[in-house]
């Protein structure tokens, strides 16, 4: 472990924790803390699902008002689909964090990920709590701890960072995320938290989360499997610690500033995501130019994604053109064949209405890298989206069906 | 081959040939020809997709006024994405079967399936039309060899039929499907082809084929993995020889009945396709009941029939009822989950917002069987839907990605 590796207490005003507390049999790392000294500016955003589980729903509730103090977050148990005692135990969580900290609960983010239906062990959380705030602190040490512990079946913790200079002062953005896993198979989840020093007011921190998460590869343009979590989140806590005046406008240098940062640590945390998602070979990275608009390119751009004749062709190394063409006419958008042209690996296999004369095995070679670019140009406008992907493998199929809920 | 499986050529005035004419390097059976005795009143639908192949844009414009004779295919190659000379080739296709029968080229239907992105080999296919014009019969003969030229990887071929009573008469109704396989890797393909003797007019025609394709566990009511083809087609001839009087009412019993037979043709070619689907093992039987509307219950059944996650769980017979709340829940759609009911096998394992007691190790041995029913109950209104789709497996992944194009 060195300082080179530094995520969510690099922002001044920041201290964590993580350990293990019992809820994973496995004795891994399960429960993870991330404190403010003060009150932050805050925004999150959660699944669209309209299952989403008690912590998405309680989280939702304390960050509506855009102040918060801390994170509270357990692995090995999603606490999703526990009805209302999985609702008065995430308030419960809360509540004890308010306790050990001094703030109120309402103050207090909460996310559980793990296996779905079971409720919560509540002896070992209330453990967790106390213990965890007992050891907050900033440094390498804390980024790794919190990191690990909220892995459910990823390989690799997820850190990211970013430094911008505003009126010469240097402003830090940290984030940790965890992705696809299972304790017992489960869907994946898609955690994110970002910490940032700048003092800015919580309702551009959302709006500029909106921006991040939206950007071309950030969170919301990256697909394992095409399933929605129950509980993913990505929040942004604002410590304001930073010596410089107050970002208040979206006018403003800092806020663009803010944006570009909170967008490149979203899309460092995407891509870590996506290369440690379950049975992933290749990265498979979608960009699409010429579109009418940009709903469009990220429709068509999906819909090559997490079409499963192009991730299991990306995954046979096999330059197959046709399931991209294929890819694009099933979303049912206008699609000019005449003006389209697409390429693997840099090499036009597609154009003209017609399959270019492109030499297949020397391609397939090209294609035995971690990330197989895959551009599509529709020569219609200037609509354009990047979106990144996977290959679909037996270790997917493994990790899925082999082991029991 | 005996008189029990009879299809195409059961209704009173078709005839069939199918042969093999070197268009697949397989050497295996590769041409169809179904030819009515005079003119029928017809219909087709076919690929939503934007990407729709050269023989779908003229089969298109064939069969516009309700009118054709007769059905050319060939299987091995696809003539998609093969620009004006693919138009071209289809055209002329229509143009030579015409001559041969003595018919308008704009009288006949033209379908093609195999690798995309290939000229059709013309001479072959001129061979072919010649060949099987001279072959021409009616009975199971015939409706096997049409049946089994229109196959890719298909492991078996795919036949039905129907017979109702209007006014004493007996009406034959008759099909043969083709469903998802490739030559070299490439999409799959869904072709069916339905004939009648039934009387009745072409828009009645369009109308009841419609109604069948859309009704529950249908073609469009099915799906092996959610890739839409740039081919599929259904078509109907209706050759009005049966000696009834026409049928030319939705209001009529005629009309009623010919939807229903239709309906159970395409249910049973349907069923064929998805038991027949790549690598399956299990077929993944989805109903939803008490939707607030069919639109809605259609949403939610293609959500769990296609979500990855529900699919390797099937495979890996785990009762994972979790995947199926989280397939439920990213459709966003309104979800109540405390009236929600889902079950497994007919074993209800989540209700009341939470899961059951329900015996795992027992509901994933009875779920060891060949149709898996998976039943879910939004007790909101009169709105359902059943969905038919199947197990994501390691020989889907082997035929998608282990062989090139």
């Amino acid at each position: 472990m060195t300082d080179t590796v530094r995520s969510i207490t690099l922002p001044k005003g920041f201290q964590a924790a993580g350990g293990c507390f019992g809820i994973k049999q496995s004795g891994s790392p399960d429960m993870a803390l991330i404190v403010a000294d003060a009150d932050c500016a805050a925004a999150a955003v959660t699944t669209r699902s309209t299952a989403a589980a008690a912590p998405i729903l309680i989280s939702r509730e304390h960050v509506a008002d855009g102040c918060c103090r801390a994170i509270i977050v357990n692995s090995g148990n999603a606490n999703a689909a526990t009805g209302a005692q999985g609702l008065a135990d995430a308030r419960t969580m809360a509540q004890w964090v308010g306790e050990q900290l001094g703030c109120n609960a309402d103050q207090v983010l909460v996310n559980s990920t793990g296996v779905i239906g079971h409720t919560l062990p509540m002896d070992k959380i209330r453990k967790g709590v106390n213990t965890l705030a007992g050891q907050l602190q900033a440094g390498a040490r804390a980024d790794a701890d919190a990191a690990t512990a909220i892995m459910t079946t990823d390989l690799r913790p997820k850190h990211a960072m970013g430094v911008f200079h505003l009126d010469g002062v240097p402003i830090h953005v940290g984030g940790i995320a965890k992705g696809s896993g299972m304790i017992a198979p489960n869907m994946g989840t898609m955690l994110g938290y970002i910490t940032t020093d700048l003092p800015v007011t919580a309702p551009l921190v959302n709006q500029a989360l909106t921006e991040a998460v939206n950007a071309d590869a950030s969170f919301n343009r990256i697909s394992v499997d095409s399933d929605t979590s129950t509980s993913d989140m990505v929040a942004v806590l604002a410590s304001g610690m930073a010596p410089v005046s107050p970002v208040t406008s979206v006018d403003s240098h800092g806020y663009r500033l803010l944006v570009e940062a909170l967008t490149h640590v979203c899309r460092d945390l995407a891509w870590q995501i996506i290369r440690d998602g379950e049975g992933v070979n290749h990265v498979i990275d979608v960009q699409v130019t010429g579109a009418v608009d940009n709903d469009q390119a990220l429709t068509f751009a999906r819909s090559i994604a997490d079409s499963p004749l192009v991730k299991t062709a990306v995954h046979g190394l096999d330059p197959n053109w046709g399931r991209i063409v294929m890819a694009l006419g099933k979303t049912t958008l206008p699609l000019p064949l005449e003006q389209l042209v697409v390429s693997i690996c840099d090499t036009v296999v597609f154009a003209e209405g017609r399959p270019t004369g492109f030499d297949a095995p020397m391609l397939s070679s090209a294609m035995d890298i971690e990330r197989v670019p895959i551009r599509v140009d529709l020569h219609q406008g200037r609509g354009g989206c990047r979106f990144l992907g996977c290959d679909l493998s037996r270790e997917y199929i493994a990790i899925n069906a082999d082991y029991h809920t």
